[in-house]
C-alpha cells in the first residue's frame, strides 16, 4: 500500500519539503514527470522547485502509456544523470501516475518494462516514488499496478513495489479539468466499484471500501447538491477508495474489454471505459442503468460506431488481448467463465460499440 | 500509513510466510507479543512457529500499557538475545498491539519510552513489527499511535515510524470475544468516529473513512441482520477505518475524559470511553443519543458510580490529564475551546460517572 499520504487543498505546497530529505546527493536528481497540458500553467509549474540535476519532463497523454515509453525515458534519465535519481514525482492523471511507478521500476530492475507485465515479476525495490494526482478517478494514485500499453499485450505490472511511496492529494490541482474528461475519469471509478462489488473476488475488506467509493460517486453523480470544492474534495477521495477496493479484489468485463479497444485503437482508458460499460446491461444490470442515468443528468454524448469500420482480423485482436485477462472473467463471471465469455459473445459486444 | 495488508478469514496461516524474508540471521529473533488469554490456546499458538531464538512473551492486559512496561520489555529483549530482533509481531487488542509498535521503536531509539510521548520524537525508523489484531474496535493495528500511560501523562508516541509494516487482518482470530467486551471495544471505534465527524479538524479525506466506519457500526449495532462471520469481518473493517479516520484527524471529549479515568483508575480504554460517551449528549447530542439505543439493543450495563468515592485531588489529577490533551479540545471545541472545557466543567462531568 502507498507508505504515506497527504490530503488537503493546497498540500501540494509541501511538496519540497516532503522530498528533500529524500534526495540522497547532489549527482542523484529528482525527475518531474508532468502532463504537458500543465506546460506555460505557472500556476502549478512555479511550485515545483528544481535544485541542482533535477529535471522536469512534460508528457503528452494523447496516448494511453506504453512499455517502449517507458523504456526509452528510463533510457534518457540514465544517460542525463551521472547518477541513478533519488526520486521520480509525477504530476497528471492516470497515465502519468502509471509512467511514474514504471519508470521507478524500471531504474531498479534489468531489461525490459514489457518482461514484468503481470503479477508479481519485480523483484528489486524501485527508487522513491511519489504520485500527484490532477485528475480524480482511475485510482492509480493508490493501485499496486501500471498498466501498459506492450507490443504483445496491455497488462500492468502488479507488484509490492510498484505502489507509491508519498501521494499528495490536493483536490485543488482538479480545478481545470474539462467536463467530459471529468465525467469519464470519474466513471472509471464508479465502473471499477460496480465490478468489484459485483465480483467473485469480493471480500469484506474491498467491500467497504467499493461501498464507500460507489456511494461517493452517487453523491457526485446523481445527487449534485454540492459546492464545486465538495465535489473536486469527494471525488478524489472516492478515487482513492476505489483504487484500495480493486487493489483487493479485481475489475471486470468493462476493463477487460475496454484493454481491446485500447490495445488496438488506442482507445484512452476512461472513454473506453464508459463506451463499452454503456453495452453492459446483461453482466452489471443495476449499475449500467445508473451510468445511463448520470450520462443523462451531465449530458455527456459516449462516442458512438467506433468498431463500425473494423474487419474481423482486428475484432480478433481485441477479442484475444480481453479473453487474456483471464482474473478479470473469472472475477466478473467465476470459475466457469469461458462458458459465458464466448468469442461471439464479445464479438456481439463490441460490435455495438 | 500500513505499508502492507492481507485480510481473511484463515489468514493468520499465512504469517510465517510473510515474515520468512524479514529474518536478518539466526541470532536475530522474531519476538511474539501474545495477549496471555491465549494461553493454552492450541488453535492460535499452534499456528506460531518458533524457530532459531524466536521468542513467545505473553502478556497480561488487565491494565493499559505503560511507558514502564515498554522499557522493561525493551530490556528484557536486549539481554535475552545475541543481536537485535529481525521484528516484534503483536497478536491481541489495542493493549497489545500498542505495546508492539512501541517496543519496536524503542528497540533503535535511545532513552526511555516516556521521552518520546508527543508529536513525532522519534528520530530511527523502528524494526520490522507486525500486527495482528483479534478482536476490533480500537483502530491500534492502523494508527500512527502507541498509546502510553507515563508517569506524567497518558499519552501516544503519534510519529510516522510507529505504523505497522504488516498487518494481518483475519476476522476469526475475534471469535471467541466476550459481549461486553466485543461491545465495548466496537464501541471505541463507534466514539472514535463520532469525535472525528464532528470535530473542526475534519477534511474530505478522514470525512470518507469516519463515514464508513460509522456506517458499519451501525450495521453491525444497530440493524444487525448479519450472520456471525459477517458481523465479525464488518467490525474488523470498521476498526480499519475508523482508525485511518482519526489518523489524520483527531478525537474529542470522551478521549481527553477517557484519559483521565484511564490516568488514575486504571480504567480500561474501550469501557473507559462508553463510562464517559454516556455523559457526553451536551457535546454529541445525536451520536449519544444512537450509543445509548446500542447499548439497550445489545443489554449492557455501563459501570457506574466508579467516581462518586472520589477526593478533590484526584479529580483534580483526572482534569489535568484531560485537559493536557489540547489537540483533542482543539479539535471537538475550536480555538476558543478552554471557554467551554473549564475545570468545573469537566469536574461535573466526571461527578456523574
Amino acid at each position: 500500500m502507498v507508505s504515506r499520504v497527504v490530503f488537503g487543498r493546497g498540500s501540494f505546497n509541501q511538496l519540497s519539503e516532503i522530498i528533500a530529505p529524500k534526495r540522497l546527493n547532489v549527482n542523484a536528481p529528482f525527475i518531474y514527470l508532468v502532463d504537458d497540458v500543465f506546460k506555460g500553467n505557472t500556476w502549478l509549474i512555479s511550485r515545483i522547485s528544481l535544485a541542482y540535476d533535477d529535471q522536469l519532463i512534460f508528457i503528452s497523454v494523447d496516448e494511453e502509456p506504453k512499455t517502449s515509453q517507458v523504456d526509452e525515458l528510463v533510457e534518457q534519465i540514465i544517460l542525463s544523470h551521472i547518477d541513478r535519481p533519488s526520486g521520480v514525482i509525477g504530476i497528471g492523471g492516470g497515465t502519468i501516475l502509471d509512467l511514474a511507478k514504471a519508470v521507478s521500476i524500471m531504474l531498479t530492475n534489468p531489461g525490459e518494462s514489457k518482461n514484468y507485465q503481470g503479477w508479481d515479476l519485480v523483484k528489486t525495490p524501485a527508487i522513491y516514488h511519489v504520485g500527484v494526482p490532477t485528475i480524480s478517478g482511475t485510482g492509480a494514485e493508490v493501485s499496486r499496478t501500471t498498466v501498459l500499453t506492450g507490443p504483445e499485450r496491455k497488462l500492468g505490472i502488479n507488484s509490492d513495489y510498484t505502489p507509491f511511496d508519498q501521494v499528495i492529494l490536493d483536490p485543488e490541482l482538479t480545478k481545470g479539468v474539462p467536463k467530459d474528461q471529468w465525467f469519464y475519469t470519474g466513471m472509471d471509478c464508479y465502473i471499477h466499484c460496480v465490478e468489484s462489488l459485483n465480483g467473485t473476488f469480493l471480500n469484506a475488506f474491498s467491500k467497504s471500501y467499493g461501498e464507500k467509493a460507489y456511494d461517493l460517486c452517487v453523491e457526485i453523480f446523481v445527487d449534485g447538491n454540492y459546492t464545486q470544492e465538495e465535489m473536486q474534495d469527494k471525488l478524489m477521495m472516492a478515487s482513492w477508495h476505489g483504487g484500495m477496493s480493486i487493489a483487493y479484489s479485481q475489475v471486470g468485463v468493462a476493463h477487460a474489454l475496454s484493454y481491446g479497444l485500447g490495445y488496438l485503437l488506442g482507445t484512452k482508458h476512461g472513454v473506453g471505459n464508459c463506451i463499452v460499460f454503456d453495452h453492459l446491461e446483461e453482466f452489471y444490470p443495476e449499475g449500467v442503468a445508473l451510468f445511463k442515468k448520470m450520462k443523462d443528468i451531465h449530458g455527456i454524448k459516449i462516442p458512438q460506431g467506433i468498431c463500425s469500420q473494423l474487419e474481423d482480423y482486428q475484432f480478433d485482436i481485441m477479442i484475444d488481448v480481453a479473453l487474456g485477462l483471464e482474473p478479470l472473467w473469472e472475477n466478473a463471471l467465476g470459475k466457469n467463465w469461458k462458458q459465458t465469455a464466448t468469442r461471439e459473445k464479445l464479438r456481439s459486444i463490441y460490435a455495438k460499440m
